[in-house]
C-alpha cells in the first residue's frame, strides 16, 4: 500500500486538474433524462450477428450524436452484414491534440431464460443487487429521488453501453456548462466487439486520416474491485476453440452398451483433465513459452495496487483461488478456461444413454507475446499427444473405423493478440492523475487487464498509446445472465469522461 | 455357434407347439387397424412424472382391454400422482397355470427439440429409418399396403408401448381364432418403469392374492442384434447420481478471473477421469466386489450366441470398444456411464466465462449381487478421496469459505438391483422352445440383458421365475430421441406372445 501511495502521487503530480463540479450539477439535475435514454438504449438487442437489430442501435446511435452535434456517420465494413462503427467528433478550434474515445454497443450472446425475471433487453430497475435481495422498481417518476445503490439489469448495461451513456452525457455536461475539451475529441462506437471484432481492422483501415489521433481512451470493463477508479494500461488477448468427442453415430441406451460402447463424456473429460495439473498450470507443451516476461515497472504497479483477494474470495464465496496466486499475479499469464460443457441431459432430463457427442468450449486470454493461432496449435498438438485423432468436420465413417477416439477443433473466429502500453507514456500518467483528482485517494493503474479489448487491431493501424478506463461495478455479472450497473457507478462514469476529456495531453 | 445348436436343439425339444399360422393370418388381416390402434396410443404423452397424461394412457388401456374382455381395473399406489398399473386378466377354464404378461406404457422423457421433423408424440411413419435415408410416409389408407420395412417413429414406439400392443393384438388374434390359452394370464402394465419404478413394490405387495402366478414375462427390450429372438434370464439392477461441482457463486467473466478462481468444469472433468482408467475399467474402490461371478452356464450361453460385435461396431460407427472385450462379457459386469454434462452453454451459444456450476449424471447398471445403495456409497467415497467435500445440498457460505472443492451428490430415487432367473428353470426352456418354433432359427438364450427392468420388485413379492423377451429392433434409439421401431418386428412381436400364451408350462 505505501508503495501504491508513492506511484498514485507521482503519477498525480503530472497534471493537476479541479474536479469537474459543473459536470456532477448537469448529472443531478438530469437524473431522470440520463436514465431514460439509457434505458431506451438497453431495450434494443444487440448480438452482434443479429444484423437487424444491431442496425436499429446504430441508427440510434445517429440520432443521439446528431442532436448533440457530433456530426455522426456510419463506418460501414465490406458488406451490409457487418455491424458499422458509429462515429462522430467534437473539433475543438485551435486543438493540437486529438484523442479517440471508444466503446461498443454490442452485448454477449445470452440466453433469455436464464435471466432471473425479467428478460436481457427489458431494462429492469432493482433496489439493489439480486444477490442482495434486490426487488424490482418501476422507472421513475420525475418527481421521485433515484438511489445510487439502485441497479438497473440488462444486457449491456454494464459492457458496454455505459460506456456509450457516458461518453454522449459527458459531452452534454460539457456542453450545458459551455466548456471545450481540451482536445479534439473522436468518437469511435463499435457493433461487435463481443463477436472478437473480426472486421475491425479492415474498418480503421479504411479510415485511417478521418480517426488519426494522439491515443485511445476505451471506455469498457469494470472498476476496480475497491471501488476506485483505474486506467489499464493493456489488455490480453483472446482466442478460443470448441472440442467435440465422439462416441457411437446415435445415443444409446445405457444398459445395452454402457461401458463397451465408448463414452464421448468420459473420453472429453480424461482430455480436459490432461490440460491441468491440480495447482491449474496448464499442462499443455509450451504454453507459457510466448508469455512476455513481467517487467520491473509491472511488477511494482501490481505491489502498489490494493490486495483485495481475501475480499473478493469471500464475495465470490470460493475458498482459495485455482494456482494459489494474487489475482493480478494470475492475469499476467496465458489462460485456459472452459466455458462450458454440452452432453446430452443431465438432472430430471437426463436418460440412461451414452451420448453421441460431448463438446466443451475453451477460451484462452493472452498474455502480450503469445499469438492467438500459435496458441491454439499448441493446444492441438497437446490432444493429438493424448492419442485422439483431430478432425476439423464431422468424422467420416472412414475416420471413425480406423480411429478409437475422434474429436473435432472448431477455431474461434476473430480472436487477436495482446497490447500493452508502456506504463510512463504521457497520455497513461495524464489520465492517473486526471482521475486521480476526482476521488479522495489516487486512481489504480494496472499493467493490463484480465480481459481483452480489439486493441491489437487498433494498434496495428494505429501505433499510439491506448489506454483502457472502467466504469462498471465490478459485480456486474459480465458476460453472464443478469448483467447490471449500479446506478452510482453511472454517474462516476460521465465525471469519468468528463476528467479525461478536459485534461491536458 | 455349434455350442450355441447344442444349447438350442437341447431346449427346443423339451417342448415342441406348432407355428401359429392362425395369429398371422389375422395380423394380415387387420394389419391398418393394429397400426391404427397403436398410432392412438403412442399420440398420448407418457412421461411418468406427467400425471395428466399418465391418466389419460390409463383410461385408454382401460378401454382397450374393456373392449376384449379382460375385467380391467387399475392398481393404485398410495397417492393420485403414482401411476397405476393397469391389470387385465384372461382365466382359462380348467387351466392350472397362470403366467403375467408385463409391459410398460410410461416412456422417458425426451427434450422434443432434439427429435428429427416429427415430435416425440406425434407419431410418423418413415420409409426406413432416418439414418438410411428414411422419409416420411402418411399413414397409409385402408387400401394402401403397409410396408414391414417401414418405421413408426414415436417415444414408446419401441419402450415400451410395443409390448403392450402385442399383448392385447396377441389376445385379440387368439380370440379371432377361438382358441384359448394354455395358462391363465394376468396382464400388468406398469406406469413408471422408466422413472425406476418407485412404487411398483409397493403396489405388488399390495395385491398379492390378485397376482400370484407361476411366473412372469417381461415383454420390453429389443431383439438380438441378429435379428433372433431371444429370452433373458436376468436383467441389471440400475442406480445413478448427478454430480454438480461448484465455482465461485455466480458466472464469472474469463478474463477477468480466469485461472484464478476455480472452474467447476475443469474440477469435474477431472473428478470423472479420476473414476477410470484408460481402458474403461472403473477405479472407484472395490466397485467390482459384489459383482456375483459369472457361472459356467453363463459362460456356455455367452459362448453360444452369435457374436454380433464386428457388425455392430461397424453399424454404430466405432473403432473398439471401451474396454476391448466382447459386448455380452462387458454386460455381466456392473458399468459405470455419464449419461451427461451441462455446465454454462457451448459452441455458439458460449460465452466466456468460468460457469458457476458443472454437473454431471451418472448411471450404474449393475450386476446381480451388487447393492444399489451400497454402489453409490462407492462412489461418494470414491469422490471424498479426490479431495471433494460433498454435500448433499446447495453449499453453505460456510463450506464455501472452508472448502477449495465442493461437490453435492444426488442420489436418484427409484434405483434397484439385479435379478437373473436359473438358465435351467422349466418356464424359461418352455418360452425358448416356444420362440424356437417361430423361426428357423433356435430362440437365443442370453444370462442377462445389459438393461434394467423392476423385476427385483416383482422377486421380493412373488418367489417365481421372471423373463424377458424383447421384440424391438436393435436400432431404435431406445431411451433417445427419434425412438421408433420397424414395422417387422411389430408384426413379429404378436406371434411372439401368442407363442407364449399358447405353450404348455
Amino acid at each position: 500500500m505505501m508503495r501504491f501511495v508513492a506511484l498514485g502521487a507521482l503519477l498525480a503530480s503530472a497534471v493537476a486538474m479541479p474536479v469537474s463540479a459543473g459536470v456532477r450539477d448537469y448529472r443531478i439535475a438530469n437524473e431522470h433524462k440520463i436514465l431514460g435514454e439509457f434505458v431506451d438504449l438497453l431495450a434494443i438487442p444487440n448480438v452482434a450477428t443479429d444484423t437487424p437489430n444491431i442496425r436499429r442501435n446504430a441508427q440510434a446511435l445517429m440520432a443521439m450524436m446528431e442532436k448533440r452535434g457530433l456530426s455522426p456517420r456510419l463506418l460501414e465494413g465490406a458488406d451490409s452484414t457487418t455491424p458499422p462503427i458509429v462515429y462522430g467528433e467534437w473539433k475543438v478550434p485551435g486543438a493540437k491534440k486529438t484523442i479517440v474515445l471508444y466503446a461498443h454497443y454490442d452485448g454477449q450472446p445470452t440466453v433469455p431464460a436464464k435471466w432471473t425475471a425479467s428478460p436481457p433487453w427489458q431494462p429492469t430497475l432493482r433496489t439493489r443487487a439480486i444477490e442482495a435481495g434486490g426487488t424490482v422498481l418501476p422507472i421513475p417518476r420525475a418527481d421521485q429521488k433515484i438511489d445510487p445503490e439502485w441497479r438497473l439489469y440488462a444486457r449491456s448495461t454494464s459492457d458496454d453501453k455505459l460506456g456509450v451513456i457516458a461518453v454522449l452525457t459527458a459531452i452534454d455536461a460539457l456542453k450545458a456548462e459551455k466548456r471545450l475539451p481540451a482536445m479534439n475529441v473522436k468518437i469511435v462506437f463499435e457493433g461487435e466487439e463481443e463477436a472478437g471484432s473480426p472486421h475491425l481492422g479492415e474498418i480503421l483501415a479504411r479510415n485511417k486520416p478521418l480517426l488519426a489521433s494522439d491515443g485511445w481512451i476505451i471506455f469498457d470493463g469494470p472498476v476496480h474491485q475497491s471501488g476506485r477508479r483505474q486506467v489499464v494500461f493493456g489488455v490480453r488477448g483472446v482466442t478460443g476453440i470448441d472440442i467435440t468427442a465422439y462416441g457411437a453415430r446415435r445415443p444409446l441406451h445405457s444398459g445395452h452398451y454402457g461401458n463397451w460402447s465408448p463414452n464421448p463424456a468420459m473420453m472429453l473429460s480424461r482430455l480436459l483433465a490432461s490440460m491441468k495439473d491440480d495447482k491449474g498450470r496448464v499442462l499443455v507443451k509450451g504454453f507459457y513459452d510466448d508469455d512476455a516476461p513481467v517487467g520491473a515497472a509491472e511488477r511494482a504497479a501490481i505491489a502498489a495496487a490494493p490486495d483485495s483477494d481475501a475480499a473478493i474470495r469471500k464475495e465470490l464465496g470460493i475458498a482459495a483461488s485455482e494456482g494459489g496466486d494474487g489475482l493480478l499475479d494470475a492475469l499476467m499469464r496465458t489462460s485456459l478456461n472452459v466455458d462450458g460443457l454440452m452432453s446430452a441431459d443431465v438432472g430430471a432430463n437426463a436418460r440412461n444413454v451414452i451420448p453421441a457427442t460431448a463438446t466443451a468450449s475453451l477460451d484462452m486470454r493472452l498474455a502480450k507475446g503469445a499469438d492467438e493461432a500459435k496458441q491454439i496449435d499448441k493446444v492441438i498438438a497437446h490432444i493429438k499427444a493424448q492419442g485422439f485423432h483431430v478432425t476439423e468436420a464431422e468424422p467420416t465413417d472412414e475416420e471413425r473405423a480406423r480411429y478409437p477416439a475422434i474429436v473435432r477443433v472448431t477455431r474461434r473466429v476473430g480472436g487477436y493478440n495482446a497490447v500493452r502500453t508502456p506504463m510512463d507514456a504521457p497520455l497513461g500518467r495524464a489520465t492517473v492523475a486526471a482521475l486521480s483528482a476526482l476521488e479522495d485517494q489516487p486512481a489504480i493503474a494496472l499493467p493490463t487487464s484480465g480481459g481483452s479489448l480489439p486493441l491489437f487491431m487498433i494498434e496495428q493501424n494505429f501505433p499510439v498509446p491506448l489506454l483502457s478506463v472502467g466504469s462498471a461495478n465490478y459485480d456486474n455479472n459480465q458476460h453472464a445472465e443478469d448483467e447490471n450497473v449500479r446506478i452510482q457507478n453511472l454517474w462516476n462514469s460521465i465525471e469519468t469522461v468528463a476528467a479525461i476529456m478536459t485534461m491536458k495531453i
